[in-house]
């Protein structure tokens, strides 16, 4: 099996998740060795966050668990792509299914989606 | 307009690339404020190679060029979403339509995309 090329990005590869049936782009995340061991032993996806500097069990603190459904790994084989079900509202800390929520228009960022869930409700402790 | 965040990423910003119609994630690559400027003037994806170190018009040499027909950004303001006609065979540089032509197996990446044209009859300068 190809090794995944953690050494490029000083340990973290980029991860891109997409939704499983809709292929709609959630969010972009990073794992290090260690999210990428937890996330196949547990079939939740795990990244790396780079602001706490540690694990990170996306939906540890929403509820809003990633069960992953395909791995898929790029051509220089240091990108992974997450085909996951999104459990929850949605992926997105500010209460959106995609953190992709806003549209490139003439002169502003234009949202074109509504939010799914209220973040102040979800997040307790922040 | 709120800015692309590209002082995250030393003057660079993750760029994911979408099929417009399919959703399909065709590769990621980085964009840096020339590219970024570029991409708008023209419609076509420009992005910022790590690996030659410049401006890199996609579909330059393979003829294989994206067409941007959507850009959208996400929540921290430091990746972007570009939803592209992908002109050509494909997006990878090793034939296949997208770069993530290969799925996790038990134990191996296991190609599941079939080529959709010759490396080697597009790029003749490599």
């Amino acid at each position: 099996m190809q090794r995944i090329d953690f050494a490029k990005g000083n340990g973290l590869v980029p991860v891109i998740v997409q939704d499983y049936r809709s292929r709609e782009v959630l969010m972009m995340a990073y794992m290090n060795r260690e999210a990428w061991t937890k996330t196949q032993k547990t079939g939740k996806a795990h990244y790396y966050s780079r602001s706490r500097r540690g694990l990170w069990l996306k939906g540890e603190e929403s509820g809003h668990y990633q069960e992953v459904k395909d791995i898929l790994i790029d051509c220089d084989n240091d990108t992974l792509l997450l085909r996951v079900r999104q459990r929850g509202g949605g992926a997105c800390h500010l209460g959106y299914r995609s953190c992709f929520f806003r549209k490139k228009a003439k002169r502003q960022w234009l949202a074109v989606a509504k939010r799914m869930f209220n973040p102040e409700e979800v997040y307790k402790t922040k």
